[in-house]
């Protein structure tokens, strides 16, 4: 494809040689001739100048490529619709499987693609054009909406809802019970049924072997568009809000809400019960058993304003010296005291 | 239901209203009309006055309350009891799928449910009224105990024990192998044959994609009655002591032990070989390479007494402060002994 | 098997009872008439003197034994090979199960072992004695080396490469989407198709419920040797060095480099596009979004250097009494600064 017509598809300013002939798209350090790369954050910029690519999609701000040049100001999003123009993905299952075992009250979709020794429980309720891989196991009573992709080994329990469009990398669990038990006086506990539901709204899209928990009481939900990388858990009654993004290994405790567009690091962990404002960014490994106010940037554990924790932390190790000049002042203050008290100056 | 009916199976003190029906339990946000609801969290006391709820389960020691109330010491206790009464859960799949794999010798209790799909190898031995779900996978010479159920995609290996009335939830392993390598004189690592066991004892709950591993020599051992939330990990050979509480994302490194009634806040973690005494707490994101002694609270890390903790982390964010002071300090102490050796005074 | 036998085999240095029979291999504390154990770990040293053991394997360090010793240099190398003597393993599935849904291009080398319902797609080569247990995943494209063996509801990602004797535990996702989301100005974000492979090489081991991500260009990969324990992310395009060890829970972001021989305890994070030299020790729960250097031990969140973290960490326990201390000072030296100014002295 002509790097012009890319140019044009992705509506992209171009720079230099409108003819050079592109077939792949590829990251900096790998890409060669033929490729085009693309460079959106900054620590890769010096690799720019010693790339084999035949052109690198960048940003309005960076500096000048001795090759092609296609200028944007979001070249992350460019260089994701360049990839769709090359990338013939595999296939999913065609067809239902004569092995899938689909009770015969669902309501399927049209165009269903469900794999091998896939399960799909009575009363279910499937949309169009959804996609089941292998080994999938749908509990019974479950909602799932238009194009949803759920990949091998993932799980939706009984009653849970999927919107349109959400995708379930390998091995995520929706709708396992909420870690809800009450003390007993003996020590022991007593499990407390979990009878709400998880609900998934349009255009999510949750990790491999994250799980999210059903409540009590009341649902669990992942509001649209919300993001949820690998291994991450969600407990019972939580709230992600639209457009939310959680990196990998995050802990949501129960009944804690995220709003919309709060981005949260990895393996940061919330206690339960907390409000995160809209906008609010958590750093990576923070802990925090308070609210979170809209648009704060917070971080450590336990979680302070990110400004004072960076100071904080620059000034951390300096601790045991600090320690030490405390110990020398004292004896100096005390030596200055008794100076005085001597009427020695 | 009548409200006293239920006051009366609960064993609570009924105030207010005795007749009023009751046909849900629900939130105290989003309960209405005919729904009973409960409060034992303070941080939600603030809701009695607005809910629209026909009646609330409330501990004696909670302010009055607009509504019929139910009194009780345990809210939380008799709102799970509540939950109960009212909660039609959806029923196990029935008798043994035609497409389960059972060989030929396993021994298996009255009453089973095995779902489609699901294996259970040669020489194990099944309990009563066992379910296991669609895909559960039962490696050779496993028994499980009467009242078991095991969710979808969960995995128990060869050998391991599950005493009576366990639950797994989705993707849980049971006896994976242990983290055990021994490195060799250039770099590389031999494997060591895990050949050890994983026993459950009963009334044990297993959350969604934990991983209990199994030892090179001797058991790792899950005592009875022991909670364990979502994607916690149990190294080789360690041991949860009965009733001990652990939440989401907990490892537990190989051959550490947990005694009774440890509670353990979400994505702690514990070095290897530790012993932690009974009733001792363990707060979120803590981490520790000691023991903690019996009815310890510990907090940070590396974890420190929870009192001081809280104390350090109150300072914690002045340190850049400090280190002012500190630097300001030193230039007055210099002054003061300047001015006291040039007799200023 | 007698002890003189063991030693031989094991090429270890017999003290005492050559003749001793020993019939199994058991840990110290459990240990009996008959049973070989072993110390490695300093702790256990005290229970040398109590053991009911017949025979023990130590160091040549260690102190000596009232019982039958075997000396070596590396007792844990000798206890892992003396375990092979002795251990049976439960043996894998026999053959191709009629249920297994093996495509028909797939290329099987020879003595497969493949276990019920096992899925494996079209155009996937899987080299000799490969054993698949029941329920494993393989998508499309994918090339199995000879002598791997995947545990029961593992899964192997379309295109993705493991070398020779690669094991995962099960629960395994190798090839997952990476988490890569372009965002659009209104907030929403477009999923980048993760168009890259996982190419894990040769004699790899791989923990339970671990994740492994593939990125939208280039590679992730798991060089040969490596061992990651369980529930471990890791996102797309990192690279884990040759017989690097990653302890469980451990979290890569995307891109991020480990040599070789590098040493992660649990629960450590690592930001993204980091480079970490060979042979590395990043203690537990640290967490870095700076690169390591070679044979640096980095430990805490941020990371610094473990030598200054254990003095910091010795420290920080007082810091309330530091700044109780430095206003203490700051009064002392104000009132000094008075007697000065008033020339009391």
């Amino acid at each position: 494809m002509k790097l012009s017509e890319i140019a044009s598809l992705l509506n992209c300013e171009i720079i230099a040689d409108h003819d050079v002939d592109i077939c792949r798209v590829a990251g900096i350090e790998d890409a060669g001739p033929g490729d085009l790369t693309f460079v959106s954050n900054r620590k890769y910029v010096r690799h720019i100048s010693q790339t084999r690519a035949s052109a690198v999609i960048l940003g309005f701000d960076m500096p000048d490529a001795p090759i092609a040049s296609l200028r944007t100001k979001n070249p992350y999003l460019a260089f994701a619709q360049a990839l769709e123009l090359f990338f013939t993905p595999v296939p999913p299952p065609s067809g239902i499987h004569p092995t899938a075992v689909v009770a015969q009250d669902v309501q399927l979709g049209p165009n269903p693609s469900i794999g091998a020794y896939a399960v799909v429980g009575s009363g279910c309720v499937l949309g169009a054009a959804v996609v089941l891989y292998p080994h999938v196991v749908v509990y019974p009573g479950v909602v799932i909406g238009d194009g949803c992709v759920l990949h091998a080994h993932t799980v939706v329990r009984e009653l849970c809802h999927l919107g349109d469009r959400v995708t379930l990398q390998n091995g995520v669990v929706v709708g396992s019970d909420g870690f809800g038990f009450a003390p007993r006086e003996d020590g022991s506990y007593l499990k407390i049924s979990q009878t709400g539901r998880v609900l998934v709204e349009d255009d999510v899209e949750i990790g491999a072997n994250t799980t999210i928990d059903r409540a009590a009481v009341g649902d669990t939900i992942i509001r649209k568009g919300a993001k949820l990388d690998n291994l991450v858990q969600i407990g019972h009654g939580a709230q992600v809000g639209e457009n939310s993004v959680l990196a990998a290994q995050v802990g949501l405790a129960g009944s804690t809400r995220l709003g919309r567009n709060v981005k949260v690091g990895g393996q940061v962990g919330f206690a339960g019960h907390l409000e995160v404002g809209d906008g609010a960014i958590i750093t990576a490994q923070s802990g925090t058993s308070h609210d979170v106010d809209a648009k704060a940037i917070v971080s450590g554990s336990p979680a302070m304003d990110n400004s004072i924790w960076l100071r904080t932390m620059a000034v951390l190790p300096k601790l045991p010296d600090l320690y030490r000049k405390i110990r020398e002042l004292e004896k100096q203050v005390a030596s200055l005291k008794k100076a005085i008290g001597r009427g020695e100056c």
